[in-house]
């Protein structure tokens, strides 16, 4: 039986995702390493998870999707329950569903969200400085959004790779991205067919030289054209980011967060929990 | 001169904000000790503050307000700057105030609000766990809203206070409560003249046994006229508190956020760093 995990972290004690770390070493402090072995003891059998976001160190997770198949019997709840309970405080599982054989978390998955959040006032975040990156110099969110509209269609996002990306091309389709200002707070939302390695935080660090006025706004559109990583802005920090999760063909059967068309897909059951008056 | 600073913190590290611990021992663990320590390095002399919500251990704050008198001529900038840059990374300075000598952060300030946050699911909560309580029992925020309007006025509110309430009487004026819900999360905001040991707390964990049904709405104002804490729910704990902070008369010159009436009291600058969509 294949089952569908609803994953919720807290990235900041974590090496990232992937159990095998880029440097080849099998670590115990990632998220899939901390997964495996709680879902290994439920099953009281080997379980082997795939994603559908390999998150980089720090970076959290709303809902990150991963698919296993086990043979262990267990209701979708004592994996939900059983599983949560076995894992350290900052990983939850959201929700679990049966899903056909040919459901892949990774494979399946028509678009991807994320968001990154950047307080920007004089003085570093105390409150809430888990999930928020931040800058000094005042930054025009109108400016980065107009300059972030380069980058919507199916493009070569090559300026906005890591080096060390190892996707065989650099061409994704992004759908949208938006650019807000929730009073002190900075915010960039995007969606995409899928994103290349450090794809979000480049195209942020970029985003933010435009904000603070270093670059013009057509600049974002010539570091896309450039197809060369030095053109573009320093990586932002992961910890202003959340993977908000991927979205699937209704036809998949998972919760509305997760489905594409839904009518709150992704908008549903999110922790507003710093005061908001 | 005197000074009134805006203090930011989480609270999730500190036994809370006084010096002195309720057992009559100095910490250097509390809020207060690593405000005072940091104020006293930049004036180079020792600095006492006093403020206007000691919050418990646990308890967090968006905008604590404390005054203090020195004589050492920095300037506002230098208090914002130089203090945060010596306090822990979970304290921060909003700002900066020269106020009249007769200006008390305790005594001038008029109502304070809290905030506190119930992430309501089966599953603990892994992002912002930090600043959320948590219950998995279904709970009806109508009900607890309707049920919480028992306690607007003038009130004796001696059923909420703690026994170790060191306050020589238990009337507190409160001014408004609201329960409402965003999604997943079950949210009380309460404003009063001031609160008594505990007062927060002790409602929400009351409200809480009328929002998963374990008694009737009526029940929280039999409570109120019992005036015994024995009567009461359990005390909810401390992290889903956050203190927003205290009102002051605008003639005290203080920002927008700590001023009574002022067109976005309280309401700017909020970090919700948490994805909403």
């Amino acid at each position: 039986m294949r089952y569908a995990l609803g994953i919720e972290y807290d990235g900041g004690g974590f090496l990232g995702w992937q159990r095998l770390t880029p440097h080849g070493v099998e670590s115990v402090d990632t998220l899939q390493a901390a997964l495996e072995g709680a879902l290994s003891k439920v099953a009281d059998a080997p379980v082997a998870t795939t994603c559908a976001g390999r998150t980089d160190a720090g970076v959290h997770a709303r809902c990150n999707v991963v698919h296993f198949d086990s043979e262990a019997g267990r209701s979708p709840r004592n994996w939900v329950m059983g599983t949560t309970s076995l894992l350290p405080p900052a990983m939850s599982v959201r929700w679990c569903r049966e899903v056909g054989d040919d459901f892949s978390a990774r494979f399946s998955a028509r678009a991807r969200r994320y968001r990154y959040s950047i307080l920007n006032r004089p003085v570093r975040p105390a409150l809430g400085r888990q999930y928020l990156a931040w800058t000094r110099k005042p930054l025009d969110a109108g400016a980065m959004h107009r300059a972030a509209q380069a980058l919507v269609g199916e493009l070569d996002f090559s300026s906005f790779r890591t080096v060390h990306c190892q996707a065989p091309h650099a061409r994704r389709d992004l759908q949208a991205i938006r650019v807000t200002r929730e009073d002190e707070v900075v915010v960039v939302e995007v969606q995409a067919n899928a994103f290349l390695h450090h794809m979000v935080r480049n195209i942020v660090g970029s985003l933010l030289e435009v904000g603070d006025g270093s670059r013009p706004e057509p600049w974002i559109g010539e570091v896309l054209e450039a197809r060369d990583r030095r053109c573009a802005g320093p990586t932002a920090p992961p910890g202003g980011l959340v993977f908000l999760g991927p979205l699937y063909p209704a036809a998949c059967g998972l919760p509305d967060e997760v489905t594409l068309d839904a009518p709150c897909a992704g908008g549903a059951s999110v922790p507003s929990h710093v005061p908001a008056s």
